[in-house]
């Protein structure tokens, strides 16, 4: 899917409402009432969780301050329903989400509508502090965007755990593809700046754009491939100490990790399972659902590192907004391609901290990113399983070093020096 | 509900399992899909599982090695629904029982469907090894039963952690009861036998039938009651930790174990949760959800102490079967009566040993019982989840020290010297 | 090492506590400080603990409440070397003992000398309540027999985590030794009394003497080899889970468990380590270091089951109180014999719970054995590490079935039905 | 202590090493065996496996591979002494350092003489490759001097868990202190060099040297004091979540944390506990003992934040290294001075990562810092307890952000816009 190169301008808000809502409706559509229940990990949410919270969100910052008159139909939902904004209330147990069978999903669809409806009229009446309601609108929108991604990576892990593996959509058969050889490209760097230039929407952690000094570099044409990945594994690097940070050696240890997760080997073919079903692994596809930690090591058996995420931010620029997204329905990566987008989130070697100048809003939307900043790394690019319209070059997300159930992979960088 | 006082004639088989069959489906009837996937704990399983794996013990035990051409809807089942008996094949992961949202509720009883109609056949032909068959299905509507027990605590433990405290059944007002003044009757012990005799159904650990010496001995004439435990509460019982077990003491600073399970305090009157929703508690009704540790502190704090199971078992032999049970639907205990039997599982101080003599069946159903005499205790009686037909004299149900969860009570009982 | 069958005359005080304390100083002889202040595990305790612990015993219930002007050489002491008796006060964490470099084994010895004196003089002075005296002192030497077992074996664990293999005492060669055929006598049982007949020093838990009713049984000629142990683990025992309760074989798998502790294969060679080094395996010595689940497990792979602990007692009383004891000083189990005493603890199938009207003494003393009786195991017999002067036949230790660091063994029973 | 302000000129290695030597073990002077012998986390270390340790270093990296016919005193030393280099062969397990009792001081010592003895007739001899020598001497020295540090903390951790609250060095008469009043310095930043420049000694992961981009910004003249954190205390610090990351505030729950490490209050005044014993909290002292998650909230609790360590740096650059060090035998902060070094390591908001173009060397001493860069923050300034002959303005320590028992302090940063 492509998109034009940087798009920003003013939204219809009604409409990236209404588009917004529907690719959610859309996503859950195949699943039953018991699928959009189940939640495997503290990490993850039932899918019925996120239809419910991603309505919360609009209904807790726009229809509560914002509409007139606006009742709730069940004041209880802002309790089951909040996530983790401490200045919204109290909330329930996080990794107790799995265990809330009524409201039902008939419920909770109910109040979807309520929503939706209440806020349309909000919107089109045109009346109280509009600019609050676009932009919150808008965060709304961008926010329930980043819960499809995350109700659609639940989803595989939660199935996961089934041994029928159940199939979400029809496979199709395997592509035939073709590898692209790996080559590195060089890029000048400098003293340049970074972050969101504020033409557009964007998370408070995309700015204050700010100077940093790139030294020059080198960035690898393509994602680290499937094919990439098992000469790795076939070399030793899941047994080499010497690859490894020591954090990572131990939790690999303690997990018993040999191969990315939702891989089997089965009659000397390497398989995976994904929200099409269990099939062998596609050599030319991007590996995907590595560890920081699986990331580093291979970056160094290849010679290598990863790319920090000014690296990547200033080459993205440059790039056309092309890959496979969450709006190409394929719920998994295909075949690699040279573009930057789509496909896998890439690790960069870049913490997660504030950029400088940063402050977080006022209130509890200030809690969005801000108390996040520690002992997570930076990803960058967007995946399968993102919306087209979340992205752009200074879109930072975040994941913990050893967590997996994303759609996380990686590409190669180097110092111009060692060419 | 009271049925005659020990019946044993042999049963109609076809009767025995239509009626069990149609109790469970009973019991499930007011639940939702998502209700029935809920899986709380390790120790609980989803209302669905219940009803597959019930199911899967007739296919597994009856149908395959006894009807001929019988084929499974799904052979993947045996694997999904199996529980712990590792002579009849490798099985799923006990704590991910909630994991399996496929096959869904429809496919589960379509799968009820087709072994009920397909063991009625093999009921109705007469052929094969009828003693097997019928004994086995004596022994599979049993077992359904427990399951039976077990799945409706079981969703009440998971539904307690729904803050909207759904109502399975919708409450009645508490009823107008009268207290019931405590009391000890005395028996006079001996040397005598316990155990099962053999005439009708019992599980393989209530017997052999055996010879035990009992001393003369004193049992309460009622269950201890919440108004009874309220005053060792208030007596300050769970902070005096000379009352306590060593280690009932260390669970219960751990747990932070202050009242019996599913209490709180509310404008300082106790109030509790069950299927039948928030209430207070009812002051004469027996005290539920309370572990071994707790009990055995209770009875040293009345000057007391439990009964082990063959005091139990030799004044029930003279007691009626009657009280509140699961055919009662009330699904939750009432008032204490002076009956032995309902209402709450007594805890005895007896450990669950084989008795002199035990040796359990050949094969995967001698994984029944046997493989769980070790640091679990004997209870006795019955609780208003158990089926009155799972009830004799003999019947030895068994928990863990710490387990709460169960319809779990206790009466007191003294040496026949220290009146 | 033999004395006389079960000798019961008073004692004299002063030498019973002048020998148990120098038994004491001698089992530390040849420890360094730093030996004496290893802590390897929360259910073990540093040899300095020991000695300080048995010394606080006789400080706390002796000198302070009968001894006029008794001054302890540091009140915090009390606080330090208290092991779990709540009833003294407020105690030091006991996973933390290890922590303590001061008072160091210096300040130890001379609190142990200031305490040797004192009770001495009170002994001599005839003063004070003597009847108490003497029964504490008596009381204090046994319990200090109890810790002069544990810090042998505490010793050795913790020794055991030192990869240099530190040697207590000199190894000698492997003995020579004769298989003795295994064989089963009978034993008539009946309606018979057991317990401590209040002839003698005995604690609380052997009594009271009580009928039991114990039908026809036989007893191994003599306790499991590690020749026996080794056809078990060859035969598979290990990897059958049809042989284990259930909860023995997750333990066992948790903990990789695949021999006795302290054992391990070197070129197709078991060896083992104790406190005289590491050594072949005695093929012909008992087996030790085994836990519940795998004797419970050898036991039913032998087509037997394990004694009670009444059939064991009913034995021992007609037997030679003869073995092989902490008094031989071989620190470790020698060939078996055919007495019922010494080398090896023997595991029963009884758990260790209360005698019929059992009460425990008033005070802080009624918590030496009461508050232990949930989810452990009755052992008896005596191992390589009592001193021979705790043993009788009514005589019961306890242990949780999973622990291994004990000198824990066992010996076959059966039915007299099934020759 | 002061000393000249960057000394960068070739140290005489043979001084360098005796005086590094005889500065351990005026450390370890006032301590018994048994002192020496604590191990109280798997983080610490025991003061004997220091000594062993940093003696193992000098063997494993100069005498085994330089001096021709060396024979260590024993071999299985480099077993238990080795602590993470993989590269060096197999070692012991970290969290079992307190369980060797054997070899004990006197033997470590013996270790320690041998080694010296050794390395002194290599280094006077001239001969061999006396480049890798010398350099890995001075490698071997600063080694040591970080195992002195970690020494003098992992003793006081150890003894803070001992109730009697040991003494290592005879408390003083609390200085008599005054308030210097906190304000911020302007520092002007730009395009910057910054990391070793090549001049003396360094650790790898000071270099390379390298351009980056600092902002205009503003220090605080002195580290945040007691009084300042019991005003944060006071003004609820402790108790609201806004101030906190995430990840902190979780820690902080589960610790149960209320104020730094080793404090309590006692009638209404704090205490705290260090190597000169229990005394009140000296308020003008840097507060110690704090994690990343505490500074970070007071930082933000204070309306600033902390600097990057390149701020620091530059900063540091233009100050004279001067404060309280180990060298001054304090052990524990003093009245804090408008130096930026010594008394407390001082928090940055910099993640521990790689400068650009860092690579490890080869072999086994590439594993000193490279493993650890993921999860850890920087610190930088050196403390108490740290010589100050390690000190230079581009030295990075790193530890996790829940750390503790370093002693770990903070100063406050202003952006330059925020005046």
């Amino acid at each position: 899917m492509t998109v034009s190169m940087h798009p920003q301008s003013a939204p219809d808000y009604a409409t990236l409402f209404t588009e917004t809502r529907a690719r959610t409706h859309a996503i859950v559509a195949p699943l039953t009432p018991e699928d959009m229940a189940l939640q495997s990990m503290e990490d993850a949410s039932p899918a019925k969780w996120h239809l419910a919270h991603t309505t919360w969100f609009f209904e807790e910052f726009i229809l509560k301050p914002h509409a007139p008159n606006y009742r709730s139909p069940d004041e209880r939902f802002a309790f089951l329903f909040n996530s983790y904004y401490v200045q919204a209330g109290p909330r329930h147990a996080r990794d107790k989400r799995g265990l809330i069978s009524r409201p039902g999903v008939e419920d909770v669809l109910a109040y979807r509508a309520h929503v939706d409806s209440q806020l349309q009229a909000l919107l089109q009446s045109g009346t109280g502090d509009t600019e609050a309601i676009h932009s919150i609108t808008e965060l709304g929108c961008h926010h329930e965007m980043q819960h499809q991604e995350l109700l659609v990576t639940d989803l595989l892990h939660a199935f996961s755990y089934n041994p029928l593996m159940p199939v979400y959509r029809a496979p199709e058969p395997l592509e035939t593809t073709q590898e692209i050889a790996h080559r590195f490209t060089s890029h000048a760097g400098g003293l340049v700046e970074i972050g969101h230039d504020g033409d557009g929407f964007a998370y408070d952690c995309e700015g204050p754009r700010h100077k940093t000094y790139v030294a020059p570099y080198q960035l690898g044409n393509r994602a680290a491939t499937n094919r990439d990945w098992i000469a790795f594994m076939q070399d030793g690097g899941y047994d080499d100490v010497t690859l490894w940070l020591m954090e990572g050696w131990v939790v690999k240890q303690r997990e018993g990790w040999d191969s990315p997760l939702y891989w089997w080997l089965q009659d000397g073919v390497y398989w995976s399972y994904s929200l099409r079903g269990a099939q062998p692994v596609n050599l030319d596809a991007p590996v995907v659902h590595v560890s920081y930690y699986e990331a580093e090591a291979f970056a160094r058996w290849a010679g290598a590192r990863l790319a920090t995420e000014a690296e990547w931010e200033l080459a993205a620029r440059d790039t056309p907004l092309t890959g496979n997204f969450l709006d190409n329905k394929n719920f998994r990566p295909t075949a690699a391609t040279e573009s930057l987008w789509g496909n896998v989130w890439e690790w960069t070697q870049s913490p997660f901290t504030p950029y400088p100048g940063f402050k977080p809003p006022e209130g509890a939307l200030g809690e969005y990113n801000g108390k996040f900043m520690v002992n997570q790394m930076v990803l960058r690019g967007g995946s399968c399983a993102t919306a087209i319209a979340q992205m752009r070059p200074s879109y930072r997300t975040f994941f913990y070093p050893h967590q997996r159930w994303q759609m996380l992979g990686l590409r190669l960088a180097k110092d111009q020096g060692n060419v």
